[in-house]
């Protein structure tokens, strides 16, 4: 074993308390109350990089929830690679779903109980410790680091496009790791290969200026809930293709070859059903589900509502309705022409005798698409491959993180997520966990990573 | 002037000072807590009956509010005519609108405002203090008249189907009177020849069984907003019109000498949409505005619900989606047919990959229509055209006044609405009030109606 290895293991006992301290600051970045949290934890952040060894350690402002910037950049000849992660949290509501509170870390059957233990504070503070265990048995990286830790992941990171703009310099690198995302199951490790990105309108219906009798009315003044059905039917055709036009002008078609790497991981249909409670599946016809969920782009209303909503019948004609609808892109989309698109075809569609009004969200995103032939991409398969014995799946992710486009677009730099989250762990639900054992198996593959990446990486 | 017309206006203070006490019952049927308050309400008009010589008074239960029944039977060879009201309310939220407590009545203006001053205190008190005119001044009534008033209007009558069927006999005449209703304007009188029915449904469509991740399941499992969407969608051509079969198959077709005497009825379009709000007038094409509301039956989406609806983005594939649908029917539709037939039609259209349920709701009221030949009606012609010096207008209401079609089912008796109610007087918002001006009008025109139905009415 390593020297690296070594020291991990006989400090094992310290990270895990030094994990269970992060869990206990409550970072919530959805909430105005927890600003001073996500502040705290920045702070804590920024002291334990610097106990690590970490230096040029400094909390940089965004306009909204800090960053935590670190560097350690004394291997000449050698590529930097930049590590990033997030330390805010979602909310934790319901409470009274969760078996423990939520800010109380426990330890159960290996499992350390809390929110943000597995998305993301147990997986980003893995870097931190393998870089300290490096320097104290070594004294140096086998390459350059960078350390990008944000506080506003779970809002969205609005403020971070601007902040890696401003930033282009400082943040230069030859490729990115992030330490937010997972692995496919516990002994199956996987390459994602991309992501989706996203694009978001509102769109309100107003009719009357204040509800009316449906009795008196009904029949001679346009319904809003009407008008508002009538544009959302209009953008799907009944077997889930979308009808906005030009939505999939600039996707990038499935390769036969991407298509087979795609069919390679396995798919239950029965699992799948049983884990979300559906009848059957349903979507684009000529895709498969996987294909579907990692190469197509979607337009889903995720919220609908107007007029009467509570028990029982009150006959009125409503006065507004209202829906939210965020659409999932794929290379080569872009957010905002896509937002556009969506514009467009609510005004060309909206009915008479309502006024209809669309507000594009600020929630955007790009989509993300690496080349498995990346040489980062080779490295952590070649790790995942050791680490987990098992050959790694390639796949994408149907869900977004708005960072790695961001990264994309503006340093024009690849992202390899590294990281070692497992679905069934609960993010963004009660009674979130982190296996202790990815724990220790994502320290082990970082520490592999930063030396592999330092012996075979041709800048 | 007749004596029983001078010993109303001898009386008139007196008049106003018991509706003062029926309005400050808070009679309100859809909260339970003031189920008591409904019973006094009852008790009230039971001793007011009886106090003004009404016979074989009676409070009878009907599994919900009571009903009180009264009756005076001592004019042999001549019709009975059976007088209906309501001496319930509809609750009083949003209660800081109000100038004045809605149970507090203040008299300003020559209006007295409370809620229930309109509808329907005022109104059903006017033929218990004529009948009192009469019998203090003739000894006598000029027919029979019996009179039900029942303390369930506001939530749609439910038991009273069942009560009526039950007491056939008791409740047998020749004519009816609604003192539910109103008339055109202060100074333009109406004769309401119709009324529209109801049919409601809800609808609940389920998908995932719980909110799925938009990004993770996006494009692979069926959102049930969609696939609501779809179903609405479908029950409307973009013109309006109706779609779901059968829909219109027993709808009676308007004659020649129908729209004539719709189009008769001055419709202000300007004024019309200045009402509402609304930016144009909408509807089935080929029938005016007066007809559509009239006269065509409609489908209501009166509320939908589902997903996130709250400020900001929420990216979920929700796990279910809601609508509430309402039917306003015409003669000779048939509300449980109509119910049936938008359910075969939901069934019909349903899409794959979610479940989709259909509810028919307990609130159903079958459509009413009187011939204008009706002998009762020419009555409350003649003494309408005397009491306001106008030629009445002949008008239907879009709305629906259950009793009226339970009448005409259970007891083949038609109903002649002869109320004095107008539509300014914000019955079911906040500052309700009710004219003092159509309170003495009412009075003297229920005097000659009873004077004239004893004349003129073959039995």
């Amino acid at each position: 074993m390593a020297e690296w290895q070594t020291y991990l293991h006989e400090h094992k006992d310290r990270f895990i308390n030094e994990l269970i301290e992060f869990l206990r600051i409550p970072s919530i970045s959805s909430l105005p109350e927890h600003t001073s949290d996500v502040q705290h934890a920045a702070e804590w952040v920024e002291a334990r990089m610097k106990a690590a060894g970490i230096e040029s350690v400094e909390i940089m402002p965004t306009g909204g929830h800090p960053v935590v910037y670190g560097d350690w950049l004394h291997a000449s000849d050698k590529p930097t690679v930049m590590i990033y992660g997030h330390f805010d949290t979602q909310p934790v509501d319901p409470l009274y779903l969760w078996d423990n509170p939520p800010f109380e870390p426990i330890i159960k059957d290996g499992c350390i109980y809390a929110r943000g233990a597995s998305d993301d504070k147990g997986n980003m503070f893995i870097p931190i410790i393998v870089t300290e265990a490096l320097l104290k048995t070594e004294g140096s990286l086998p390459v350059n680091v960078k350390f990008l830790f944000e506080g506003q992941e779970e809002i969205g990171s609005p403020q971070l496009p601007d902040f890696i703009s401003a930033n282009k310099e400082l943040l230069s690198c030859d490729l990115i790791l992030s330490a937010d995302g997972g692995q496919w199951e516990e002994n199956q490790p996987a390459l994602i290969l991309g992501t989706r990105g996203l694009a978001a309108i509102f769109i309100d219906v107003q009719g009357p200026d204040h509800d009316l009798h449906s009795g008196t009315y009904g029949g001679t003044i346009a319904n809003p809930i009407h008008a508002l059905v009538e544009i959302l039917d209009s953008m799907h055709e009944k077997d889930g293709r979308i009808t906005v036009d030009g939505f999939y002008d600039d996707v990038r078609q499935l390769t036969d070859e991407e298509r087979g790497q795609i069919g390679q991981t396995p798919f239950d249909e029965a699992e799948y059903l049983g884990e979300v409670g559906a009848l059957s599946t349903f979507g684009e016809p000529g895709f498969s589900t996987h294909e579907r969920a990692w190469a197509r782009p979607t337009l889903e209303v995720n919220g609908i509502y107007g007029g009467f909503q509570e028990e029982g019948l009150k006959t009125v004609l409503p006065s507004t309705a209202h829906a939210k609808i965020s659409c999932r892109l794929v290379a080569d989309q872009n957010p905002s022409k896509i937002a556009d698109l969506v514009q467009a075809h609510v005004n060309k569609v909206a009915p008479p005798g309502v006024k209809v009004t669309v507000k594009k969200s600020e929630s955007g995103a790009i989509p993300y698409l690496v080349p498995v032939s990346e040489p980062g991409m080779r490295i952590a398969g070649s790790v995942l491959r050791e680490v987990y014995a098992k050959e790694p799946y390639q796949v994408r992710m149907g869900g977004t993180i708005p960072a790695m486009g961001i990264f994309l677009q503006y340093l024009q730099t690849y992202t390899i997520v590294f990281a070692f989250g497992l679905k069934d762990e609960r993010q963004h639900s009660p009674n979130e966990f982190f296996r202790l054992s990815s724990y220790e198996r994502g320290q082990k593959a970082y520490g592999m990573f930063l030396h592999r990446l330092g012996e075979q990486y041709l800048r």
